[in-house]
């Protein structure tokens, strides 16, 4: 493989997101404009908006859900950066990921010095049939929307291969729901910003309050084999492996190196970034593994000459809780075939060798899929500075670490590497 | 202004584009394979498609003319580019062009040396007025679609403001009407590849033969003047002051300086690119210029080191002869309300000292709005080059080009400029 490298460094100086959630009462603009705030107060030295020179927006489908094309400038104009050119980009789920790769290969390419990245969507006000149709506008509409495919669908057919070819069981799936519930616990922005155990507690307290029978749960892990409680969406998948639909918005900002003692005494260098196509699902020799983000991840750790083991957190793009078990196996944590035993083992829990979506990961923290993959690197940004708002949630002394951002089905994959320091 | 340089040298090493019009048998990645194709047939050298390291897409929003988001990687799939990274850039009108801009920026990054440049948008499978309705989600739908406005009214909007501000009257944008079409004749990929007189000709001939009253207009001007040949659309354009809704793709190939002539003898030096951004027309100063444009083009100068009389062909946003006459007002070509004159006294025809969209601009050639800024490099590609299909539309000895694409009412615009040999 032909070993890529940028024309010159690239760091990031701050990172911001708004609150995760439904909210009816707030359009694309407003939410931006939250994380904007958010990612200003997270630059060390602070930042002078006008210094900024460009904007990269991630945004998968305003189109639909808001009747609003042509957003970037919009969102530009909002936070006073007109004349700043605006582009808009869109890989579907991957689409601030790839806004973010966009802007590292701005500053790059020495145009520019100061780059702002954003992820917006908006996904509540539609009707939820609406929005699972809006989303599978993003698979491949000749041939697998007709054969009745939505999102749920796709990853559920990944998900029964992978149960059948490895001889695993919805068990592994349900540990990465419960895993990512226990960190979202202490993500104040998440969406659920509970554990299971809170979730039960809730459900519990709700039929007593309405006079309903009580459930009577001993555990998470009943809990969610409960048909009630966590109904089939696609088997094997249930509902609570599945990501939410979400209102948020994400910002991040970059600079090039030379400049980055301006911003903050300890930005995070990033050291890898790989991109990858693949043919839509049908089309693919095979369900258990994402080629694109093999490809990915292979480059952006050639390009950072670093190894997997080398990885100390990591946000992986766990829209499924079997896209994240695969991830772990694309991404080189585990061997093919072994990610579903490392979950049942808990070895991508916090206190694990591979700590994975310690945000509360897409599951938890939320999934406005245009922001999510800027949204993981606001985590990476607060575990690398230390800056996980709770000791309870806050790897030690990390080193090196990667977001991997999928777009639709696997077509598309963004792994970004980062390291603190030197 | 802060001169900005990049890091390399870019070249443009091929550009080729599918039939612009109305193909109800064919979808984007028909029309994309066709581009593709032609853009291969004009590499001097040849192109192994195996070498193309990234994609660029431009589209507008195949979400809503096709129910189709996350193009990208289907249309690199469709040429056979799988693994190679693909992305999709959307702002509106200007969406190739600024798939052009981050494809020079990819390669200045130093990360890759061969990046294809495409663009698509399939256009007529809805009903016109949808089209129209999907279209205006590009404008601010906050506040200007609830006032009722659609694109017609907007640059309605902006010409009634300039004929009253500069004492101009509708003739001065009938003459770009006629001369735009009277390029496009040559061009045999336009959607109407036809002079008004052909057209007036067409419309006798059908007259005769259907046996209704036979117009007896005197010149193309007469034409032009009928309220029943030429209606009102939104005062004072009428339709032949109006693009057409199109099917259409381009693609365009970019190479680092250093590998050119690997690909061509005779490559084109990318040596200004410029991109700013906008507020809504809402919330503009005013009506009879575009910002964006004058940002843009006064940055591609200074990259460029020449001045505005330097370039001898330029292909310029024409989605409405308004938006011509003020491009070159924006442009530098002429002096702000001096534009119109310049229309009417033949100054931006083939034969006089600025000819402006020789290729029929999009009036005449057509505006597949998301592969519209890729097929104006199409034109600048022929016309650098001595390639121009006929000698009546070839321009003798350009050294310099020039392309404006703009999106939305003017809250986006790229400039690019293009330098022969050296």
């Amino acid at each position: 493989m032909k070993t890529r490298k940028l024309g010159r460094g690239v760091a990031l100086v701050g990172a911001g997101m708004s609150h995760f959630g439904a909210f009816p009462e707030k359009g694309s603009r407003d939410l931006f404009v939250e994380a904007f705030g958010d990612m200003r107060q997270s630059v060390d030295k602070g930042l002078d908006p006008a210094d900024i020179e460009a904007i990269y927006i991630g945004n998968c489908s305003s189109d639909l859900f808001e009747g609003q094309t042509h957003l970037a400038p919009l969102l530009a104009d909002w936070v006073g950066l007109t004349p700043r050119p605006a582009t808009r980009v869109e890989d579907a789920c991957a689409s601030s990921g790839v806004a973010l790769r966009q802007g590292i290969l701005a500053i790059a390419s020495g145009l520019y010095d100061i780059v702002l990245v954003g992820g917006v969507e908006k996904m509540t006000d539609l009707p939820i049939n609406e929005v699972t149709d809006a989303l599978a506008t993003a698979a491949d509409t000749a041939y697998e929307n007709p054969a009745g495919f939505t999102f749920p669908g796709f990853y559920a057919a990944m998900a029964s291969a992978y149960l059948h070819r490895y001889g695993a069981t919805p068990e592994a799936l349900m540990r990465v729901a419960q895993k990512n519930h226990d960190n979202g616990q202490y993500n104040a922005k998440a969406q659920f910003n509970a554990s299971l155990a809170d979730i039960m507690a809730r459900k519990i307290a709700s039929a007593e309050k309405k006079g309903r029978p009580v459930p009577t749960w001993a555990n998470e892990f009943e809990f969610l084999r409960d048909d009630r409680a966590n109904p089939l969406i696609a088997w094997p998948l249930r509902l609570f492996d599945c990501s939410p639909v979400t209102d948020g918005a994400t910002a991040v900002l970059l600079v090039s190196e030379e400049i980055a003692g301006q911003f903050s005494d300890t930005p995070l260098h990033i050291i890898g970034s790989a991109q990858a196509s693949d043919a839509a699902l049908h089309d693919r020799p095979d369900l258990t593994s994402i080629g694109a983000a093999q490809h990915a991840s292979r480059e952006a750790y050639t390009m950072a000459g670093i190894t997997p083991d080398d990885i100390k957190v990591a946000e992986v793009h766990d829209c499924f809780t079997i896209a994240e078990i695969i991830a772990t196996e694309d991404l080189g944590f585990f061997e093919p075939g072994q990610g579903f035993e490392a979950a049942e083992e808990g070895l991508t829990r916090r206190n694990g060798p591979h700590p994975v979506n310690t945000s509360g990961g897409l599951k938890s923290k939320g999934h406005p899929v245009g922001a999510s993959g800027a949204g993981q690197v606001v985590e990476i940004w607060k575990q690398m500075r230390g800056e996980a708002e709770s000791q309870s949630r806050q790897i030690k002394d990390v080193q090196y670490g990667l977001a991997h951002n999928v777009g639709q089905s696997g077509q598309f994959v963004n792994v970004f590497i980062f390291e603190r320091g030197f």
